[in-house]
């Protein structure tokens, strides 16, 4: 492993930067020559929008600023590679880049779009010279065969203080409202559901919790608002952006047209249509919150878990790789959720790649977590993190322009 | 001062409550004999809403939860007295509750609506006995007569921290974007003013700043979002819930028909305005963000400087009305910005209350701060504290139902 190449993809986190400071400390400490960034992902990669992090690898300070960096560093993108027989000159192209570089290990940090990719590549360049690993992310939760991502611990942390502290400010007069908190989750409710975790220190908040894995109708919501509302004066109320009616469609007022460039519905305005139901069928107070980029850039309030194994997983990928890896994901696995343990291993990234792995939905009954839930998810959040900062102000460290 | 009784008033902050355990704290070492607290503001003093506080006043490790308890622990209202002549009924049962607790002092913790109230018991009860000291208390640091206002330095702290978060998520991409953050202010641009400090860091974000006190027309936005992009490819802007038209009017597209009690217009959908005017006159991508009332119960990235002064200033009015003082505000006298100085001094509540202070448009040139607003504004947002966690939670303190 002498001449290393690292780019990131996707929706961005707040840990993703901390898999790729693990990498590159990792890739430092095992002697690699030379380590380079693609900037967005495979797109600049192909464009050859290569950057060297020579000075970087070995500068723990600059790797402790790149840890508590929100989102990529090195950008990302939306691409999915084509096919090997549907776009050859993409391939080629790429075997280019890395021929020019002396390139024998790509690492790409991303979800299962991205795993598509590792998948696609690792084929491709199998006994070619190069090395390709996956290493997983995103704060949605929902790839296959790891027990859990990076990013949706400090993601999960940031929505349950955020509900706290929303829940605070909401109850502060001595009448009935609403608050629906809408939070990120096209097809999977993990995050959504893990602010139940709130219960745990006696926050009554939320109040009501619904996810795309279980279908929504407007009428049983109405219902379990009322009596939500004859229990507490405030109530909170987290609800995916994805949730669903029993028919499959999403349930908000207006479809939107937009598409992103992997099809998947651009969603937004759960929280205002949840919103002017309450207003139109109960007539109370309500407000709806969207938590909208804020809860996947959450640095300043980062699981200190979460970026730990963020960095752990990066440095155990960089092993895989050495070790002669392709083809693989660097995943967790739970050894034990009290006392909280994790071993990271490969698994083969072909079952990862387009999967999709649903919040159970036997751990929320009545809008509460079962012991189960609270056990997996309670781990994940726990820990403080002390990121840089100057005259009161987050320091970032970026490597796109 | 042997029986005294505090509330809170007006919309949360993430410092009131370091200013109520401030007043608490100075309390028990003063003597007092018995600390209450009327819930729900005046709205819980007339309806005798009134709990013990003896359990709290000397017990520190729940006044450092208190500090770290965004919104009013005690609850507030949007109540505003009348005046003595039209509704003597109110002074009499507020007369009877004073005579029932043989209070002496009433603290009230508020902005300038609260002030009024201040100034009309404080005339009412002046000669019998009861000494009435109001305290500051807003994020949108627009009181007369003091520096400053505790909140507004949490409040700010949360917004620069977020816009950096929101630009470092929004730039990730290689295509021209843009975000408008929608913030707090309906009649004054210092919070959203405040996220200039951003800049002093390097970060380019906002790109753009809107305030109420800058006239704004759709035509000029227009161009500087064109110029804006031209420049960046991602673009943050920060605006005002409350810019106006020249003609006064408020720059959104639906004026709402609520209005809350003091009869403000209920504001928002600022950001969805602008959001639509870049949609549909640029055709380019853009989001919108309400920071909501996140920004004001933010107590998780509070500034150390403003729960220290929040302290401070709530100790000092406790000492005013040990010495006699009446019909005061404790307001913050700056004696120097850099090093950072400042007292706490008795002002008239009469010259505070019902009035706004403006940002001086003189400090916003060109959406940069100028250095005196730098150096006004920086030392509010300096410091970083360590909330009281469990299980990687907030944990909070709150004496209402």
């Amino acid at each position: 492993m002498k001449n290393i190449i690292v780019a990131q993809s996707g929706g961005p986190t707040a840990a993703i930067n901390a898999t790729l400071a693990g990498v590159l400390r990792r890739c430092g400490e095992i002697g690699a020559e030379n380590v380079y960034g693609a900037l967005y992902g495979v797109e600049g990669l192909l464009a050859d929008k290569v950057v060297s992090l020579n000075d970087v690898y070995k500068d723990e300070e600059k790797l402790t600023t790149l840890v508590h960096t929100p989102s990529a560093s090195l950008g990302s993108c939306r691409k999915k590679l084509g096919s090997a027989d549907n776009s050859p000159e993409e391939y080629k192209k790429i075997a280019e880049i890395f021929t020019k570089y002396s390139i024998d290990t790509f690492f790409y940090i991303g979800g299962n779009d991205s795993m598509d990719t590792v998948d696609k590549l690792s084929a491709y360049f199998s006994g070619k010279g190069v090395n390709v690993i996956g290493i997983p992310k995103t704060i949605d939760n929902d790839l296959a065969m790891t027990d859990h991502t990076p990013g949706f611990g400090t993601a999960s942390k940031y929505v349950c203080t955020s509900i706290a502290e929303v829940f605070a400010d909401t109850s502060v007069y001595d009448t009935s409202s609403v608050v629906i908190v809408e939070i990120m989750g096209r097809d999977a409710g993990w995050l959504t559901a893990s602010s139940g975790l709130c219960h745990t220190l006696g926050y009554s908040a939320p109040h009501l919790i619904y996810i795309p894995e279980i279908p929504f109708t407007d009428e049983s919501f109405i219902e379990d608002v009322k009596k939500a509302l004859t229990e507490s004066k405030a109530v909170i109320i987290a609800a995916s952006e994805g949730i669903r009616r029993p028919d499959g469609s999403y349930a908000k007022s207006v479809a939107s047209s937009a598409a992103d460039g992997f099809a998947h519905a651009a969603l937004g305005g759960v929280g205002k249509f949840l919103e002017h139901l309450v207003s139109t069928k109960l007539g109370c107070k309500v407000r709806s919150i969207e938590l909208s980029t804020l809860q996947r850039a959450s640095a300043h309030i980062a699981s200190k878990t979460d970026l730990a194994e963020a960095q752990t997983i990066g440095a155990t990928a960089a092993d895989m790789a050495k070790d002669g890896k392709t083809g693989v994901m660097a995943a967790v696995k739970r050894i034990s959720s009290s006392p909280y343990s994790v071993e990271v291993v490969p698994v083969p990234v072909s079952e990862v790649a387009n999967k999709v792995k649903h919040f159970p939905t036997e751990w929320l009954q009545n809008h509460k977590l079962s012991p189960e839930a609270v056990a997996y998810f309670l781990p994940l959040i726990e820990g403080e993190v002390t990121p840089p900062t100057k005259n009161g102000l987050p320091v970032h460290l970026q490597f796109r322009g």
